[in-house]
């Protein structure tokens, strides 16, 4: 296993020996693992951060901030998923009581203050009618993966298969 | 004001009557504020939502879903910062003392179950040295971004101008 990936960051493993995916860049892990050897292995996001941003659309006096709209409804969904699975992903195989009751907490919380009034309102009402499944990873990770399956039913998109929600958020598509 | 966007989704208004962009798509929220009059005008996401799929990356038994890989830090980085600059662009200018210490609660919870657990000790760190700012909005947009800016300082990147946190967060870039 090495020790340093392409970017001269050093990798990262997860307490069982494992690259950690959510503490690497994607390029890192998958060199870590072994399935790429080259950076022109991810020509996309490489082009995606080299791209020039011309002076007009600068904040003015930065030399690399865009002047980028805030997030839609759309954009903040991706990304709130984004990260609730993935917190999902790393949560514990067999939590402390006191992780299970913060992780409660955090939900109530989130559905408090989520961005958009209506997400968070029907957020809400979903987790007073499912209360958070926190006894283990397995049990948490299929319930987010529930409460994503409700706001899809809601917008007329199709249910995820929750048999796969490990491989979609925590472990990918590969065999190794 | 409309009250129904081009995709027929009903438009959501703040309390202040200005539609929510946190609550609309972009799409929805130009239309609304007049900017835009036909869907012409958002090619690149029309474009990414219609994009068919090859049979042998949907996920077995799906007819939407690709076998998307779980989020590396960089996806995963960019992900929260949306969500949390969100989160202050939405927060009271005058929140009650239950909601200052909700929020507090919710970054102290934070740092302990962010996914990449090198960048979670490095927040935990940070919050410790720089207490939450929670007296209201401008406040919390503040500390925010200078939250962010302790993390793109050790990246390397180019801090962001904490002068244009609700611009960039919370009002967009235009004049009206």
């Amino acid at each position: 296993m090495p020790t340093e990936g392409h970017t001269g960051r050093k990798i990262i493993y997860d307490e069982d020996g494992k690259p950690c995916r959510s503490c690497n860049t994607l390029l890192d892990f998958k060199f870590a693992t072994g399935r790429i050897t080259s950076r022109a292995a991810l020509p996309e996001r490489a082009g995606r951060e080299s791209r020039t941003i011309p002076a007009q659309e600068l904040i003015p006096g930065s030399k690399s901030y865009a002047k980028v709209e805030p997030p839609d409804v759309v954009e903040l969904g991706n990304s709130s998923w984004n990260l609730l699975h993935s917190i999902t992903a790393t949560y514990p195989s067999k939590p402390s009581e006191q992780k299970k009751a913060e992780m409660k907490q955090f939900l109530t919380i989130f559905s408090h203050i989520y961005p958009c009034s209506w997400c968070a309102r029907d957020f809400e009402k979903f987790i007073e009618q499912n209360a958070p499944k926190v006894d283990s990873r397995e049990d948490l990770g299929r319930w987010m993966c529930e409460a994503h399956n409700a706001v899809n039913e809601k917008l007329g998109k199709e249910k995820f298969d929750c048999n796969f929600w490990a491989k979609r958020w925590k472990d990918g598509w590969d065999e190794n």
